[in-house]
C-alpha cells in the first residue's frame, strides 16, 4: 500500500504536529454507538487516563450519548477541538474529515476498517483520504486504528478495554496492528514499563510508524523506541531515522514479523507489501542501528531495559549474585547464548564475599548466597543476596552485576517494614554502585501494584525472568557496541552513475561476458586475463600463447549457463587441443541453444583449485541494491553460508561480512591453507559492489562467479550481468 | 555426588513409600525457631495446603511456638507423625532420625545445607545420613530441601513464603533445585496450571529425582511430568523410567541447565556432576522419549498443555483463527519455527467462513476476524472469533485448531453475563470439536482467578502467549512422533563381550592398527585391503600384487596419528617406488618417536578421493559407550557437523542420525555426487558401533576415520581402537 511521499505528507506528520495530535485536551468522538463496544471501550480509556478536559459526542440522532452532550456534527462545536476521534463507517469519513475543516479541528483519529486492506477498491478510498487529508491541512490517524496513548499527559483515546491509569515512563511505542499494539501495551504496563506515547498508526493512510518514529527520536519524553512493523515502506527514512536514533542515543528496538515464507506470505495479505528477503530485513535494521527482536515479551523486555536503564554498562563482564544454584546454572547457560562474559571475582573481592558467606560455601561467579542466608540474623533489613551484591558489585572486573531477585511480595504484608526499608537499602546499593546493578525476577510474572511501587520508589527496574532479562542484556550490549561503530564509521561513498558508455554497455537484458569483464575491469577489479576469439586457429594462438593448459568458454548474453550446455571445456592443453575444443563449445552451444547470438569463445589460462568465493549484487524490491558473499561450492549450495549487507557498504562493513561466514575459519587458514589477506579481498569486493552500483537504476543482478583467492592474489574468473530498462 | 544404588535404597523410595510420605496428614516440625524465616514460611504454607490434621512442634527448649504445643523429642509425640520436618542443623539431624525411628515416624523432609556440596566433609555426612535412613528404614527427602507440595491433598510442607492455596491438577513435578522449585511453582500456579505433586529433593541422599519420577509415572493423578535436573545420576533408571512413561502415555519434561562450558562448570560446582558433553545429554532424552526444553516458562507452558490436552492431535496440520491480522503474521512465522503445518483451508470452510466474514476480508489460514466483529450485533453472546473458530475447526483438512484469544477481563466485569455465557459456548464448542482446539492469549500475562475460574469452569486451557504456546505445541507434536517410533521400535539387541581372543586384542592402551582391523573385519566390517609386511622387498611385492597405487603407513601404537610425523606415503606406483616408501616411513617413523615398537608396515590399494564419515565411539562418564557420526573433513573440522547417540542403537537410530547431518544432502547426492545407499551405509555403521561394544568395560574409544562411501561400497580405511583395564 503506498503513501504520499514525505515531502508532500510533511506538513500534517512533521513532529510538531504530532505534537498537537498526541496533546489533544479536547477530543470530540463522532459516530459513536451504543451498541459498539467501540466506543465504551473509548469512553472508559479516555476517563482512566483523566488528562482531557473536555469530551463532546457529534451524533446527528442523539441529543446525549453516554450520557454526554452530543452536538449534531462536528461544526456545530462552540470551539475547534483539539481532536475528532472518527467513529463513523468508511463510507461517511470522508464528509466528517470535511466538517472538521470546516470546524477547525486539525487532527483526526479514524477508527473505520475496510479501506487499504480489502482490494483495489479500498486502496482507492484509502488514497482519497490520504489526499483529502493533505489537502485539508488536518493530521489523519488511520484508518483501521485503535488510537493512541499519552501517559504523561493522561490522554488516552484508545478504543479497546482498559482497566488501569495508564503507567507513565521512558518507552515510546508504534505498532502497525492494533491488536498487538493492544497485547504489548497490556504486557508492558503489567511489567511496570511505563509509556510516553504508545500509537496505533494502523493502515497509515497519511502518518506512518515511522513519523511516529521522528516524534519519538525528538521527545525528549521518550528513552527508548519500541516498533512493531509489518512492513517497512521508506526504506530511505528508516535509515535516516535510525541514525537520528543512534546521535540522540535512543536505542530503538523492532519486532517485524515475516522471518519465514508462511509469515512473509501472511503480512503481504495483511498489507500489500513487496517480498523482501526476510534476511535483508534482519541486515537493513542492523546496518540502521535498530535492535531486532523475536516476540512482543522480548520487544517490551527489551526496550524496558533500554529505557529503564539510565547508566549502560561499557562492556560484556557480568558478575552475579543470587540466591539459587539452580539458577547458576541457569545464567551461566545464558550468558553463553547472549555473548555475556562472566569473570571469575578478583581475589580481594573473594576475601570480602567470603565473610559473609557459610565455611562451605563456594565463591564463584555466578555466585550462590546458598540458603544459609535465609537462617541468619542481619544487623540491617536486607536479604543475603543484597550484602553479597554490594560487595560484589566493587570487583573491577565486572563491568555490571545481575541479580535474579527472591520474589518480592505480591500484596503489602501485613507488617510491611522490613520489606519497604529492604527495597530502600537495595535502591541505595543500586544508586552508588560503581557499575549498573541489573535486576530480574525469576520468571516472567506480572509485577503487581504492590511490588511495582516498591521498585518505582526506589528507583529500581525490574527484567521479566532470567530467561527474557538475559536476551535483552545481550541486545543492550550488542547494541551498545553497534552504536559506537555505526556512529565512528565514515558515511558511505556515493558512486557516481555510469554515464556514455560504449554501445555494448547500454545493452538490457543479459550481459555478454566479456562486457561484463571489460565493466569489471574497468572499475579496477582484478580479473583474469582472457582473450575473445571467433575461430578455431585464433583459439590455438591463444591457446599456445598462454604457455599452459587453459579455459575455454563461449561468450554469448543468451547462454548465461555454459557448462549446463557444454560451451565451457577445461584443462585444455596445446594449440591442438585448444582448436578442438573450440569447435566442441561452439558445436555444444549450437545444439543446445540454436538461435544463440555468439560473440565468441573467452580463452583464458587455467587457475588451480582454490578456495573460492561468490559475490553477488541483486536488487531487493524494499531496499534497493543487495551485496551477498558467501564461500563457493559446498558452502553456498548445501549449507547456504552467505552474508548479506543492504549497499552502500564500506571496506569495514565487508571485512565483517567475511566474519560472520559460518566457514570463516577457512579464510582464515582453516586445514592447512594460507591465511588470505582480507583487507585486500575486502577491498575487491567493495570494487564490484561499486561497479554494480554504476549502473544506477538499470541494475538487475551482478554476480561473480567464482573470485578465487589464493595467497598469490584474488582474481574473478566469470562474471555475469543483468540489467534492464530504468524504472521512472 | 553419590547415592546408594537403586537395590538398596529401593525398599524406601518406591512408588507406595512416596505415597505415605506425600499423603502424611499429621506433621512434626523439628527444630522450628522463630527467627528464621523458613518456619513461618511453612506454617504458612501448611495452613494454606489445609489437608494436614495434626500439627506439632518439637522444641527441646520451648513449650509453644507459634502458638502451638510443642514436645521436646519426637519420642515424646503421643502417636507417631506421619511425617517429621527437620529443620534442625546439619550435625543434630542424625539424632532426630534416630528419635524418629524410635518414635515410629517413618519420613522425614531435611532441610538443612552444608552437606554434600560444601565438599569431602560434607559428603561424607551426607553418606552418613543415607546409611542412617536406609537403616532406620526411613524416607528421607533431602537434606538441602523445601519440601514438597501435595495438592490435591492439601499438604504443602513447603518452607517458603506461600500465598495462595495450591491449585490442584494433572501436572507432577520434580526439581534438584529448591529455589527453581519455587520459581517454577508460581510461574505455574500464576498461569492456572495445577499440580498433582510438586517436589524438591534437594541433595538426594537417598531419595532421588528419578525416584519421584517413578512415583509420579504411576500416580493416577499425575498426566504429564516436569522435570528439572542437575545432573544425571541413573543413566540406565533414566531410560527405563522414561519408557514406562511412553507406555504410560505420559509426557515428560525436562528442564536441565549446562548446554554452555560455563553453564557446566556451574552445575558441576553445585553438584558435583561429571562432565557429560550436553550433546550427549541432549541425545540420551530424546533417546528415552523425554522432551528437553530451554526455560522455567517453557517447562511450565510444555508440561501444562501436555497435561490439560486430554485430546492430542494427530498431526500437524494446524488452522488458526484469531482477530489479529497482526498475530496472523507472528504466528505464521512460529509454525514455521516449531515445524507446524498451516494448510489452506478447504473450499467448503472458506465458503462457510465467508458467511460471517466482512466481504472484503481474506479467508487465508491463519484467519484474521478483522475488527469488524467489535462492531457487529451477534445473536448470541459470543465474538466473531469464536463463531469462525467453530466453523473453521470442521474442515478435514487439519489436524488440530489454534485460536489466540482476545484478551479476557481480569476481573469479573460488574455485569459478567456476556463473558460468562460466552466462556461456556466457548468450552461447548471445543468439547464437541472433531479435531482438539488449543487456545492463547497474546502475551505471557499471569492469569488472575477470575478468568482462571472462567476458563476451568468450562474446561479449557489457556496457554500463556503465542510465543511459548507455539513452542510447546511443537514439542507435543514432536513427542507424539517419537513415541509412536520409539514404542515401535525393537529393543536394541544386546551385544556380547568379546571373551577369549588372541594376546593382541587383550592389549591395554592404544592398539596397533592391524589389530584394530582384525577386530572390525570379524564383526564384518567391510574394510580396505592390507597386508603388513616387514621388510622393503616385502612392501615391494604387495605393491606388485595389488596392480595399482598402494598406500603405505606405519603400524605402531606408539604412533596413533601416523600422517603427522611422516608415517604415510600415498599414492605410490610400482614395487621400486614402495621399497622406497617402505623406508621413507619406517626413517620418518624412527626419527620423530625413537623408541615406537613398530610392527611393521600397512600396505593396501589407493582409493579414489570421494565423500568420506568419521564414526568414532567413545565413553561418557555417565551415559557410557556413545556414538559419533560425521562428514569427514571439513564438515566435522570446521562445521562441527556430526551426530550423536547413546549406544547401544538400531540400524533406524543410524539412519535418523545421517539425516541429522547438517551437510545430509551431500549423502542425497548434492552436487552431481551419486546418492549413497543409506541402508547399507546404516547397517556399516551399525557393526562398527557392536565390534566398540563387544570390548565391553575395556573400550574408551574406537573410531573409523575415513569410513570411505562411495558408489561401488563403503570401506572403512583406517581405524584407531583405544581400550584401558577394566573398572570394576
Amino acid at each position: 500500500m503506498t503513501i504520499p511521499d514525505y515531502a508532500r505528507r510533511r506538513h500534517v506528520v512533521r513532529p510538531d504536529r504530532l505534537g498537537a495530535l498526541f496533546g489533544a485536551r479536547s477530543i470530540a468522538v463522532v459516530g459513536a454507538s451504543a451498541s459498539s463496544s467501540w466506543a465504551g471501550n473509548l469512553l472508559r480509556s479516555l476517563d482512566l487516563g483523566g488528562g482531557v478536559e473536555r469530551l463532546t459526542f457529534v451524533h446527528p440522532q442523539h441529543d446525549v450519548l453516554f450520557g454526554r452532550p452530543t452536538v449534531p456534527s462536528l461544526r456545530d462545536l462552540p470551539e475547534p477541538a483539539d481532536l475528532a476521534f472518527v467513529m463513523v463507517g468508511p463510507h461517511r469519513v470522508e464528509g466528517v474529515l470535511a466538517d472538521a475543516a470546516a470546524a477547525g479541528v486539525r487532527n483526526a483519529v479514524v477508527l473505520a476498517a475496510g479501506y487499504g486492506e480489502t482490494g483495489e477498491d479500498g486502496r482507492e478510498q484509502q488514497r482519497r483520504l490520504a489526499e483529502l487529508a493533505l489537502e485539508l491541512d488536518i493530521t489523519v490517524m488511520g484508518p483501521n486504528t485503535i488510537g493512541f496513548i499519552n501517559a504523561p499527559g493522561g490522554i488516552a483515546p484508545w478504543a479497546v478495554a482498559s482497566s488501569a491509569v495508564p503507567l507513565a515512563g521512558p518507552v515510546g511505542a508504534v505498532f502497525e496492528s492494533g491488536s498487538m499494539a493492544r497485547a504489548t501495551y497490556e504486557f508492558a504496563q503489567a511489567h511496570g514499563i511505563g509509556t510516553s506515547i504508545w500509537a496505533s498508526v494502523g493502515n497509515s493512510a497519511v502518518l506512518s510508524s515511522l513519523d511516529v518514529l521522528e516524534y519519538l527520536v525528538e521527545d525528549p519524553g521518550t528513552r527508548a523506541i519500541a516498533l512493531f512493523l509489518e512492513t517497512v515502506r521508506e526504506p530511505a527514512r528508516l535509515f535516516e531515522l535510525g541514525r537520528r536514533a543512534l546521535e540522540a542515543d535512543k536505542p530503538v528496538v523492532v519486532f517485524k514479523a515475516g522471518r519465514s515464507e508462511a509469515g512473509k506470505r501472511s503480512a503481504m495479505a495483511h498489507t500489500g507489501a513487496l517480498a523482501t528477503d526476510d534476511a535483508v530485513v534482519d541486515s537493513a535494521f542492523r546496518q540502521a542501528g535498530i535492535v531486532r527482536v523475536e516476540s512482543i515479551e522480548e520487544l517490551i523486555s527489551t526496550v524496558g531495559l533500554l529505557g529503564y536503564t539510565t547508566r549502560r554498562p561499557q562492556g560484556r563482564r557480568m558478575g552475579v549474585v543470587t540466591s539459587s544454584g539452580g539458577g547458576c546454572n541457569i545464567l551461566a547457560d545464558l550468558a553463553a547464548v547472549n555473548d555475556v562474559e562472566l569473570p571469575p571475582w578478583r581475589e580481594a573481592t573473594v576475601a570480602a564475599l567470603r565473610e559473609h558467606l557459610p565455611e562451605f560455601a563456594s565463591v564463584l561467579n555466578p555466585l550462590d548466597t546458598t540458603g544459609y542466608g535465609h537462617a541468619r540474623a542481619r544487623p540491617r533489613p536486607t536479604k543475603a543476596e543484597d550484602d553479597l551484591m554490594e560487595i560484589a558489585v566493587t570487583d573491577p572486573g565486572i563491568d555490571f552485576l545481575f541479580t535474579m531477585m527472591t520474589p518480592l511480595p505480591s500484596e503489602q504484608p501485613s507488617d510491611p517494614a522490613f520489606i519497604e526499608s529492604r527495597m530502600k537499602i537495595v535502591g541505595d546499593i543500586v544508586a552508588a554502585a560503581p557499575v549498573p546493578i541489573l535486576l530480574s525476577s525469576n520468571t516472567c510474572r506480572d509485577v503487581a501494584e504492590y511490588p511495582r511501587r516498591l521498585l518505582a520508589d526506589n528507583g529500581l527496574h525490574l527484567l521479566p525472568g532470567a530467561d527474557l532479562a538475559m536476551a535483552s542484556i545481550g541486545h543492550m550490549l550488542r547494541w551498545t557496541d553497534q552504536r559506537a561503530g555505526l556512529l565512528a564509521a565514515p558515511a558511505p561513498v556515493d558512486v557516481p552513475r555510469l554515464q556514455a558508455r560504449d554501445s555494448t554497455v547500454a545493452a538490457m537484458g543479459t550481459w555478454d561476458e566479456d562486457e561484463g569483464r571489460a565493466l569489471l575491469a574497468e572499475a579496477g577489479v582484478p580479473i583474469v586475463p582472457a582473450r575473445l576469439v571467433t575461430t578455431a586457429d585464433e583459439a590455438a594462438d591463444a591457446a599456445a600463447k598462454a604457455g599452459g593448459p587453459v579455459a575455454l568458454k563461449i561468450c554469448s548474453r543468451d547462454v548465461p549457463h555454459k557448462s549446463d550446455v557444454g560451451g565451457v571445456a577445461l584443462n585444455v592443453s596445446g594449440a591442438d587441443a585448444a582448436a578442438r575444443a573450440f569447435e566442441d563449445v561452439v558445436a555444444a552451444c549450437g545444439a543446445a541453444v540454436p538461435d544463440a547470438r555468439l560473440r565468441g569463445v573467452l580463452v583464458s589460462p587455467m587457475r588451480a583449485p582454490g578456495p573460492e568465493l561468490l559475490v553477488g549484487i541483486t536488487v531487493d524490491p524494499t531496499f534497493g541494491p543487495v551485496l551477498a558473499v558467501g564461500l563457493g561450492g559446498v558452502w553456498v549450495e548445501v549449507m547456504e553460508d552467505s552474508a548479506l549487507r543492504v549497499l552502500p557498504v564500506s571496506a569495514t562493513d565487508v571485512r565483517d561480512m567475511l566474519g560472520e561466514l559460518r566457514g570463516a575459519a577457512l579464510l582464515r587458514g582453516a586445514r592447512g591453507t594460507k591465511p588470505v589477506d582480507l583487507d585486500a579481498l575486502s577491498e575487491v569486493i567493495l570494487t564490484i559492489s561499486r561497479a554494480a552500483l554504476s549502473l544506477g537504476g538499470t541494475l538487475q543482478t551482478l554476480e561473480v562467479n567464482p573470485l578465487r583467492i589464493s595467497a598469490d592474489g584474488i582474481e574473478c574468473l566469470d562474471v555475469l550481468v543483468t540489467t534492464e530498462e530504468e524504472q521512472s
